[in-house]
C-alpha cells in the first residue's frame, strides 16, 4: 500500500537532473537510506531499475572473470543471484538447504572457512520462504578470508533493522515497494569503504555499463558527471516515503512491524495453522504459514480477493501449493491491519472446507 | 513537459503485477508503441530502465562475445555505444565523422560492404549533434552481408517518423521523456522476426540478466512468467500519454513538430543564426543553431532560465561552447510555444551583447 502523499509527491512537475532541487531531493533520499539500512557508507544512492537491477549490480560490480563467489542457497532469490554469478562468469559454489530451512552459523562459517571464496552471497529475508539471516557471522567468517559480502534485503529494508554496519554487510541491495511502501522502480544500494576500494582497483571494465556502480556515483557524487538519466517521479515518490518513515522513527516502524507480526502469528495459531519458519528465524513483514491438509491454497486465495479484496500470495517452486505468503507491511501493519486480515483469512478457510483441529480450539 | 492528464494516470493506486488490468494496460502501451515505432513486430514492449538500459538490452542481447560490430560513428551516444559493445565483448569498428556531419549512403555502404560485421549500430536522431539519419540505406547494406541493425531511436521516437519496418531496422529502442512526453523511467524497444530468431539461436547467455530480452519476453508474452517487477506507476504515466497522442493522431503530432521546427529555424534565421547541421539532415524536436561570434552560450542559458524560466542546453564534447541545443516537443512544439521562445531567446541574445548582423536585418 502507497500513502496518498506519495502519489502526490509523484505529481510534482518534473526538473531537470542537475537541477539544484533535484539534487537535494537526491540527497534526501540518500540520508534516508542509510539511516534503515543503519550505514554510515557514503557510497549509498539507488540504482535505476527494481530490486533485480540492485541485485545484479552487485554481482556485476564485484566479479571478476573467474571469481569465486560462494552462496548460502535456500530459497529462489539465492538461485537467481547464483544465476546472475554464472553469467558474469563467476565460479559459483552452493551451500545448499532446503526451502524454509536456515543454516547454523557453524555451518555458514565451516562452508566458508573450506571455500574461501572472493565473494559471499546471502539472502537477509528471502521472499520465497519466509526466513531471516541477519547475517552477523557468515560476514565474521567471510571477512576472515578477506571475502567481501553481498546481501539481499529486499524484503526487509523499511520494515525490519538491516543492520549493514553491526552486521558487516559489504554490499546490500534492495527495493522501493516492500519495506520502503513507495512504488517499485529503484533499488537502494549501499556499499562499505572496503567493497568501493576493491571496486576501484579492479582490473576489468564492468561488462554491465548500465548497472556500472562507479558510473552511478560520479553523477550522485559532487562532480554530477551524467550517466542516465533516473525517473524523476520516481525520486519524489522515494523521498516522499522516506520522510513519512522518519516522522513516525525508524524504531518505531520496526517495533510496529514486528508487533503485527505477533499478533498474526498469534491469529495464526488460534486457528490451528503451523508457520513453515522456527520463531526467531522469521521476516516480521512477510508470514509464511502451512496450508492445512485438504485445504486448497489456490481456492482460498481466490475466496479472500473476490469476497474481501485481500490479495495474498501462494508457495512456489517446491513449495507450490504447501504455503501461504501474507505481506502485512508499511501503513497496513497494524493491530487493525492484522485483525481485518485474520477476520477474512478465517472467514475464505472455513468457506474453502477448513475445519480447526479440536486442540487448536 | 508532461501533460496534467500524465501525472493523474500516475496517482492511480498500483495493483499486482499479475492483475489483469495491468496486464490491459501493458499490452495497450505496446499496441501504441508499434504505432509509433511504424512496425507490426510483435516483440515490442519496455525495459524497465532509462533509454541507456534500452541501448544496452539492444547489445547484449545481440552481441555474442567476438562478433563485430560496426558503428556509424558521429556523435556522443554513438561513442557510448561502441563503449558497451566492447563490454559486451565485441570487437568494435567504426567509421569516423565529426560531430555534426552525416555519413552519405555511399560511404556507409562501403563501410559496412568491407568490414562485413555481424551488427551494425547507428544513432537515427543525435541528441549531441542535432543530425538525424533516417536508416534506409544502413539497412539495405547490412542486410546484404546478412548484419542486424540497431538503432538508437531515443530522441526520434513519437516526435518523428522513425519507420522501423519501412527502413529495415532490426532493433530499434527509444525513452518515455522525450518525444513521448511521459516521465522518464522507461525504454520502449522492438525488435524484428529475424532478430528474434538470432536471439533464439544464441550460443552464449546474455550476460546482463536483468537486460536479458528473453526472459522480459516470458513475462510480456502469454506465460506471463515472473522476471522482475515493472513499475506500475510509470507504466500507467506511459500509457495515459500514448492515449494523448493516439487522440491527436501520429501523422498530426508528427506534422506539428516538423512545423515548429521549420517555424523555430526561420525565426533563428531572422536573427541571423545558423544551424549546425544542413537542412533535410535535422532532427525536428532538437534544434541546434551554432553560438554567434563573441557570444557566451553559457550567459545566454542563463539569462533565459532566470528571465524566462526557459531552460536550454549547451553543447558538450567537441561542440562545448559552440552550439545551443534547443528542444522543441510534446506539448511545447505548437506555434505559441515556438515565438514565445524566439522572443524570449531574442531578448536573452541582446541582453548578452548580441548585434544582428545587418545582412540577416
Amino acid at each position: 500500500m502507497v500513502e496518498p502523499r506519495v502519489y502526490e509527491a509523484m505529481s510534482q512537475p518534473i526538473v531537470g537532473i542537475f537541477d539544484p532541487y533535484f539534487v537535494a531531493v537526491t540527497e534526501d533520499i540518500r540520508t534516508g537510506l542509510r539511516e534503515l539500512f543503519g550505514t554510515g557508507n557514503d557510497f549509498t544512492f539507488t540504482v535505476s531499475g527494481t530490486g533485480s537491477a540492485g541485485m545484479e549490480a552487485s554481482v556485476a560490480n564485484f566479479v571478476e572473470p573467474g571469481m569465486k563467489m560462494a552462496v548460502l542457497a535456500n530459497g529462489f532469490f539465492c538461485d537467481r543471484i547464483s544465476e546472475m554469478a554464472r553469467r558474469h562468469r563467476a565460479e559459483v559454489v552452493r551451500l545448499e538447504k532446503s526451502w524454509g530451512e536456515s543454516f547454523s552459523d557453524a555451518e555458514a562459517q565451516e562452508f566458508i572457512q573450506r571455500e574461501r571464496p572472493h565473494i559471499v552471497a546471502f539472502v537477509q529475508a528471502e521472499t520465497s520462504t519466509g526466513v531471516f539471516t541477519p547475517g552477523k557471522s557468515i560476514c565474521d567468517a567471510a571477512h576472515k578470508v578477506d571475502a567481501l559480502v553481498i546481501a539481499d534485503t529486499v524484503t526487509s529494508l523499511g520494515a525490519m533493522p538491516v543492520e549493514v554496519d553491526r552486521n558487516g554487510i559489504d554490499i546490500a541491495y534492495s527495493c522501493s515497494q516492500k519495506g520502503l511502501s513507495a512504488p517499485p522502480g529503484l533499488s537502494p544500494i549501499t556499499v562499505s569503504p572496503r567493497a568501493v576500494e576493491r571496486l576501484r582497483s579492479r582490473k576489468t571494465a564492468v561488462d554491465a555499463w548500465y548497472l556500472d556502480l562507479q558510473l552511478m556515483d560520479e553523477y550522485f557524487e559532487a562532480s554530477k558527471k551524467y550517466h542516465h538519466t533516473p525517473s524523476i517521479t520516481l525520486f519524489y515518490g522515494l523521498s516522499e516515503s522516506l520522510r513519512i518513515i522518519r516522522e513516525e522513527g525508524a524504531q518505531n516502524r520496526w517495533s510496529r512491524h514486528r508487533r503485527a507480526h505477533e499478533r498474526l502469528v498469534q491469529g495464526l495459531k488460534e486457528l490451528g495453522l503451523e508457520m513453515l519458519v522456527p520463531a526467531g528465524r522469521r521476516i516480521w513483514n512477510l508470514n509464511i504459514p502451512v496450508v492445512p491438509e485438504g485445504v486448497s491454497d489456490a481456492s482460498v486465495r481466490k475466496h479472500l480477493i473476490e469476497h474481501h479484496g485481500i490479495e495474498i500470495l501462494g508457495g512456489f517452486g517446491p513449495l507450490a501449493g504447501k504455503v501461504f505468503r501474507i505481506g502485512l507491511m508499511g501503513p497496513l501493519a497494524s493491530e487493525e491491519g492484522t485483525d481485518q486480515f485474520l477476520s477474512a483469512f478465517s472467514e475464505a478457510l472455513a468457506a474453502c472446507g477448513y475445519r480447526m483441529p479440536t486442540l487448536a480450539r
